[in-house]
């Protein structure tokens, strides 16, 4: 059985298609323009593979992913020009003729890493992706956290000293929250360059204090075994290392854990599935709820991985062309 | 059957028996002195009751509650005097003879409130108390929220405008905290009265700001289905309706969801199981428990509930007498 996994980000497209995270057989690039265009690319991807039984997307959002909405698959308020208000589940499974599960691009960067990564073996932890944005995924007794919406890390209020850094924080909805203050656009903005250019260790002592407030947060109220963050910025050579100094300092000796102290080191990590953690979450999504409809007396699909005939009844997406490889047929 | 439920506070502990939460036949308030002490008097309410076959304990923290840990069930690094490195759960087990399900008081709330209150039937939320300290407990995907610890909310790191506010926070480990800003003893020392006692529309404003400012992170964190608002502060009149509109406006237009617009009033909610939620909560856990345990092949005692015999030996309480209840003798 193979399978298709698609990262879907405001900037590029990720696709892969294999049997699993260690089969991957083709992976394709492919850059965020208009939705009906962009998916239109991804579909001529998949094209080439008419194996593939099930496709998992991780997308960017915020997304509705309650299963009983009417707009179940939309992402909802991004200010990415054109999106807001996309139904990518839909348009994906219409144009692609194929079940579809549907999560967040850091949700299923997460349930990658804790098949495959950096989380293996544990029960409750975060991704967090420090990039263009901030978002995070969490896995809480081994399921993707959902409830209300899904976890919006970026989007936590953190403390904001403005003597010291008089910056407004770039977030068009909150202003100084957490990716206002700490994503890439935000290292942009306030110091006019990109943060691959960035040296000012100033600049980076800064942006420590900034992630590890955020951090701190995430471990109040979620308390991770372990916390994964990854995204272009934390590539940046010194951060990650001043980071967990930070949060080391910040959790003071109020929480009695090694993790916390000496044992910091192995609690905040890199991503071990590097760039790949998303789309080979997605894919591994598919591939498990598959596997698992498989094992199911009757058949009934597992909410989440949708029958490809209700897609092309309710997916809404009118005018477009189906994809002829509905295999039911 | 009927079972006991403990909710260990700071000031006091709250003792309760019945056969679940709807047939409470006793309930006992015992000031917080020393351990021994306190523990001695709970055991005396409990001797009065000889057919208890188990005990659920909702105590203060932060608790060690790792299972496989040598401290399990320690109180490890409350600033309350006589109590840090003390083992509830051991001290309680070895003095009534009896299994023991060992919680945090937040924890067993949300428990409680879970199976009877104003989460009945919510997968995924919260139960946060702004009292003398700040506490919450979460409830994800149906079960108690543990990972490397437990939620501590209080000690969060929220924005602190020291131009509006300049009181320096209260916590002893954070300063400016969450807690150290919100708690009822922060109100205390900022104002020079207690919480009952404050009139000044601004303080409560001010209060209001710090709260929402929590909740938006328990938001944007844990994204649950609902948040319930308890604790003595949170009784003063105008705040739960002050807080409601400052989530509001704080969440702005990202978080598309009716939950956090017009809705807000039932997704912000009191407790409904009053100042009882702890001890409830505590009391249903135990019952919980046994009755999985029964229904196990082998009897073999999940993990949590304490087997009396292996309490017996490893309590590591030297010393203690204990109460001659073992029924399996």
């Amino acid at each position: 059985m193979i399978y298709g996994g698609i990262e879907g980000g405001g900037t590029k497209w990720v696709c892969a298609v294999g049997s699993g995270h260690d089969d991957l057989q083709a992976i394709a690039t492919i850059p965020t323009t208009t939705p009906v265009e962009t998916i239109d690319r991804v579909a001529e991807f998949f094209a080439a593979h008419p194996d593939i039984a099930a496709i998992g997307v991780g997308s960017f959002g915020p997304l509705d992913l309650d299963e009983h909405s009417p707009r179940f698959g939309t992402i909802t308020t991004t200010p990415k020009p054109g999106w807001a208000g996309t139904n990518v589940r839909s348009l994906l499974a219409s144009k692609l003729g194929l079940p579809v599960v549907f999560e967040t691009d850091v949700g299923a960067a997460a349930f990658g890493e804790g098949r495959f990564g950096a989380a293996k073996g544990l029960e409750t932890f975060c991704y967090i992706t420090v990039g263009t944005g901030i978002g995070g995924g969490a896995i809480a007794h081994g399921e993707i956290s959902h409830g209300l919406l899904h976890p919006e890390f970026g989007h936590m209020r953190i403390p904001h000293d403005r003597r010291r850094d008089p910056f407004e924080g770039c977030c068009p909805y909150h202003g100084d929250c957490f990716e206002g203050l700490a994503s890439g656009e935000a290292l942009r903005q306030r110091f006019g360059v990109p943060a691959d250019e960035l040296r000012a260790p100033e600049a980076w002592e800064l942006e420590a204090e900034y992630v590890a407030l955020g951090l701190v947060n995430v471990i109040c109220t979620l308390s991770p075994q372990r916390i994964i963050l990854g995204g272009g910025v934390m590539n940046a050579t010194p951060l990650l290392s001043l980071v967990r100094g930070r949060v080391r300092l910040l959790a003071g000796d109020y929480f009695d854990t090694p993790a916390l102290r000496r044992g910091i080191v192995d609690y905040i990590v890199r991503p071990a599935l590097g760039d790949h953690a998303g789309v080979i979450g997605a894919l591994e999504l598919a591939k498990t709820r598959s596997e698992q409809d498989a094992s199911h007396d009757g058949g009934v699909p597992r909410p989440g991985l949708v029958d490809r005939r209700e897609t092309m009844i309710d997916s809404g997406v009118a005018g477009l062309p189906v994809a002829n490889r509905d295999r039911d047929a």
